[in-house]
């Protein structure tokens, strides 16, 4: 059984379901052997879509095993952002203080350098990765247009908009913007509110999920609150026969009726293997909302 | 002199201005004739909208009463919400823990209890009670379609919606959602500011308005900003010589420029009578904001 | 050098970039002759847009000075608010309670006296000054038609409006709302992420914003934040060269991509002059996202 595929907007183009994280890729001490290995595991678990970014420098090691069999190439799909220009990162990077750019100018060397370094012709997502305040919608959407027709991204997206963001940029953007990336997790449910989930449905994108585990805090039970939701968790685990903990933090994510993305993080490939699992464990609602319950520390009203 | 008549939305379906609210009606230890007696008491006042929902347990009494006098049916528009499952309901309830459930499957199931229930063949407004957060906006629009061509739902919409959530769901439905009914009161404002009010005026929707009286809080000045309200309420009483507080309220409530209808919650048919009244107290724009500033706390910016 | 103009919308209604703000000029001690000079000088940097209200008791004595030399009229654009009744206005204000009033009653009144007090045939831009919570919007949209065949008011705005509520007046008016006048400073930056700024570019149009230095906090460093700010903007004064502090603050918030219109305040004609060379100094993205990172206490993340 492998990981479902589907589209995040009506154009047919399509990823899979959960989705390989490589920002920690730096932090996981594999050498191109090993990554290569990683990413050929992924791929037999249907895990075709890779998740990078400039800043998580996780492009060039990638890239590098990538460049030890080119055909796998073509059996995936790869996710860049551009935009956080942080201090140490040469000449993408800023000069004195972190910040974002979202200039053409910008945009165009951070994707040069991401084709660059992922030893690729082309990105199959680019998403700006974080909302500028300066960024002039009606440039990003012409240098969308000429990504587009030079073959070098084939879709575009955005990452942590605020739903009055991506509505403004969408309006000036002939292209269509296929997903929000926004953090979820039973942890942080702040996306349930601020509608943009909502606003995803109405436009018929699908937003990619990052830190569905609260970057650990869930696992390891950090706190009063990340101990109820793994308790709640468990008594799930228990009824719907899971193995472990995440593959039921995962299908609660994927009970979401916005087409999520979850994003994983691991570098265990045994923990990718058992995720690649979670969508054969539809939640009822009760046990989502015992888990929503656990983490708002009180019933619904 | 009656309570008034208007369209919620454009579409003519009229509703008393003044709402009936059964939130409590088991708590109001009537028998069948005594509930009777009520109903046809607000009929005369020309309150012919009445409000439930499966959670108030209030559908079953309210059926006895009616079935004392069937012919009242037609002479009344019912309001009934569905969606929460709580313990303790039964096979519409929850087995362990409370929950929204706005699946074709519940909503039929609620519909067909609440028409068993109120002895009656067809509801004149369902509501779909809280926003589920697991909800398929094509479905609930396809089950409304169902609905209302077997005849037994004749309007729809929502209560305790976000405006992000009210334009998803209104743009996955045909049917117009003609109300969301939200919480307001002088002592519960934060709707001004939500933007659901806008909403509804840009929408062409009426919204309804639930616990106009703080749950008794402001009658019984429960605390300091009660008693600057209920103080602010009663200069404003002498001047428009109204006969009570409570009228003073519902004509704050009803001077909101969005098409309100307010709920009554009231077991007492004096109570109910004066609050009928309200509607001959138009209040000066300055009398509104001396009970708006008493609720802030301080004069408008 | 003078300052530059722009369209606030795509009406082609010209405006100066830079606003002369009257908010104060009761308290500037200065008689007709120093305000007809103040003008004049400001007429001369380019700076033809003025910006009153009712409640700045603003419009009098700067109708005096104009009266002094009333070809200037023809040169200037002249903006004014009405809405805000508080006690101790006379007729236009309140008897007892601080309110707001956009009824087309007092809309009308409001601008009769404006025209009287500004010696003047017309007003370039009138704005609603707050939202009030009661107001009618077709009847604003219809006093808005009559105000503009009358010729009396050329263009029409708001002020201090959430994205619902200027969303709703405008979908209710055939006029284009050609602005929203909100506060904007790096001491205030929340209307960064309230949408506002989204908001003016979806729909094209330009803000207008006040207490760019926030009321002279900034320039006393009243606080840590303010010290912090201004020790950010006197770095990036260093590097561009700029001559004053609030040259590099009316060039960070120039730098918004939304079309800014900011205010002026002071009575200092050397201030002004400095003030309108602002445009020159195009801040750099690090630059910017200093200021902003002074303010918000860290680094964007």
């Amino acid at each position: 059984m492998t990981v479902s595929r589907a589209s995040m907007a009506e154009d047919g183009f399509e990823f899979s379901r959960l989705i390989a994280g490589f920002w920690r890729l730096k932090d996981w001490g594999m050498n191109d052997q090993e990554v290569l290995a990683f990413i050929e595991q992924c791929l037999e678990l249907g895990i075709t879509t890779m998740d990078h970014a400039m800043v998580y420098r996780s492009e060039e090691p990638f890239g590098r095993a990538l460049a030890l069999k080119p055909e796998l190439r073509d059996r995936m799909e790869i996710v860049t952002k551009c935009g956080i220009r942080p201090v140490g990162f040469g000449k993408l990077g800023a000069k004195a203080v972190n910040h974002y750019d979202s200039s053409p100018k910008h945009i165009v060397a951070s994707v040069e350098q991401s084709l660059r370094d992922l030893k690729t012709q082309y990105i199959d997502l680019l998403l700006i990765h974080r909302p500028d305040y300066l960024m002039e919608m009606e440039e990003i959407a012409e240098v969308f247009d000429r990504l587009e027709s030079s073959g070098k991204v084939r879709n575009f997206g955005v990452s942590n908009f605020t739903t009055h963001q991506f509505a403004a940029l969408q309006q000036a953007c002939d292209h269509k913007l296929i997903t929000n990336q926004v953090e979820f997790s039973p942890y942080n449910m702040g996306a349930l509110d601020s509608g943009v989930f909502e606003q995803a449905q109405a436009y018929g994108t699908g937003p990619m999920l990052w830190s569905c585990l609260a970057a650990g805090q869930l696992m390891t039970g950090a706190d009063e609150k990340a101990k109820r939701i793994m308790a709640a968790v468990n008594i799930v685990k228990e009824e719907v026969g899971a193995s472990c903990a995440e593959q039921v933090i995962y299908a609660w994510v994927l009970g979401l009726p916005c087409n999520p993305f979850p994003l994983l993080g691991s570098s265990k490939i045994e923990r990718i293997r058992q995720a690649a699992s979670s969508e054969q464990y539809a939640l009822t609602r009760e046990q989502w909302y015992r888990i929503w319950e656990a983490s708002n520390g009180a019933a619904v009203p």
